[in-house]
């Protein structure tokens, strides 16, 4: 089922290309603040692994699409992804300095302009999912697909998915949470908007009722299992690798996986789910190819 | 052409109503984080004047639409209204402690959940706009009438728009701004959503090319005269009756119409855009009274 030879280093370069060219295109656009364009530019531009937009679009391929049919949203799922960081980033949120690689938001610019451009991501992102970007959606077929994937999209990264997620985070500091409830923060705090990523690749891409079914369960297995891999890193990474600060849930006294059920167990757990994943997109022979690497490198990756 | 006697007071309080019972309507959705649910709704339910939302009502009836067409669009124009309140009240921005007669969110909650609320109420407003509810929509002929509210709405509350107009808002603090770059921050950062807000109930309730030019020329006008207005009461108006603190902006030393032309030169300025705004809607006859009421209390009101 899983091509040993399928080359994942250069699919994701040669996605990441893309992805960066059309996210700098969408920033040309004119603002009477430039201020505003430089925070968001900053923010969304540093080197990061586009694991969402790849995601959308790996699915997409994978039920038939191509790249071009869901380049635009996937753009708009980063967008996301990156103002969720800086929001998450900010004093009052993990008071985090450094992010992939570079000074936080709120530290290059200041607490106003990162809140402000966070919301700007947020709030461009869906502009992007209603536009008829590039004339690559067929229109007569998918505005509804279109209006699906908003939907969609708003839910897993909303107050009963990625929000509820952080809100859970925060209030959970200092308390010893259950694997259970673990799950549901996790799920939620990333597990979703992967998700969401995945499904509307499938959705845009063209793919069948059952192919959107078995592609949504498959971002939901790597969903939480990036998550649970974040959990391991952040206890055993390199900081100068990942970009980022290490040891930050300790810290700040997380509930994290490897501190309610131990890092041997939250290895097995992440293994677990990654076979999952392959096993719901057994059926696509090699158009999940990189799907099934991706799903491998969540769980082996070093940041 | 306007009908002296139309009651909007009634008129108001009627779609106030509607609208509250709605938005109450829609945070009863469960979520795992009570939290954030409680904080959007603190800022959400608090007694607001609903103008976006009974703009957008008012021109759907004014372009021979209803206010079923729009009640669920008109709530999620409410909830941006909100989050960028929340977010403009934050320490980091504008530091107030009053809102609407209540302690802000960042005061009531604390900064972290604040803007979390905030976030999820924009996030909130898109699923919404995506929406099919309550199948209020006829499928065929509007899918792509929402699609295009979404982007336009987008487009007027983004980094084109309102964040914009917040950002040259803190930018501008401590230096002096001429009248034609205080009209743009004004437009952007209050007039694009209420022009949005008018536009979304003109193309959803289903008003002609031409109609929903003049109801957007209309939006416009009262829009930046509501800046204008507010730029007034911050002057003039008492703290009591607005349920916020007054002269805030000389306190931050903003520009801002009073400071920039006079309180004369404003009054006569608002005074002008209202007009014209009347004559934007001079055709519709006695369908747009509640829009030319509305036009004429943006200038008249206390708070």
């Amino acid at each position: 089922m899983n091509n040993a030879m399928f080359d994942l280093k250069s699919y994701l370069f040669a996605k990441q290309q893309k992805i960066n060219k059309t996210l700098d295109k969408i920033l040309t656009q004119e603002s009477n603040s430039k201020r505003i364009v430089s925070a968001m530019r900053h923010s969304l531009m540093a080197s990061g692994k586009r694991l969402r937009p790849v995601l959308c679009i790996a699915a997409a391929e994978a039920a038939g699409g191509t790249e071009e049919n869901v380049l635009y949203p996937a753009c708009a799922l980063e967008m996301i992804h990156t103002y969720s960081l800086i929001h998450d980033d900010l004093p009052a949120m993990d008071n985090d300095e450094l992010r992939r690689g570079l000074p936080t938001c709120h530290v290059a610019f200041d607490e106003a302009t990162a809140i402000l451009a966070g919301d700007a991501l947020l709030t461009l992102s869906f502009e992007i999912l209603a536009s008829n970007n590039k004339r690559h959606f067929k229109k007569e077929i998918n505005e509804s697909k279109r209006l699906d994937v908003i939907k969609s999209v708003a839910i897993a990264s909303g107050f009963r998915g990625m929000i509820a997620g952080q809100m859970m985070d925060i209030e959970s500091q200092g308390s010893k949470l259950d694997s259970n409830k673990l799950e549901i923060l996790h799920f939620s705090k990333t597990g979703a908007l992967i998700e969401a990523s995945v499904y509307s690749g499938a959705v845009l891409g063209g793919g069948s009722r059952t192919q959107i079914e078995q592609l949504k369960s498959y971002g939901r297995n790597i969903g939480l299992a990036f998550q649970v891999a974040d959990d391991i890193l952040d206890v055993e990474g390199d900081p100068k690798v990942m970009g980022k600060a290490a040891r930050k849930d300790a810290d700040l006294d997380k509930s994290t996986y490897p501190s309610v059920i131990g890092i041997e167990k939250s290895r097995e757990f992440a293994e677990k789910l990654v076979n999952n994943a392959l096993k719901n997109i057994d059926s696509f022979g090699n158009r999940s190819d990189p799907l099934a690497a991706i799903a491998r490198y969540i769980i082996e990756r070093d940041k």
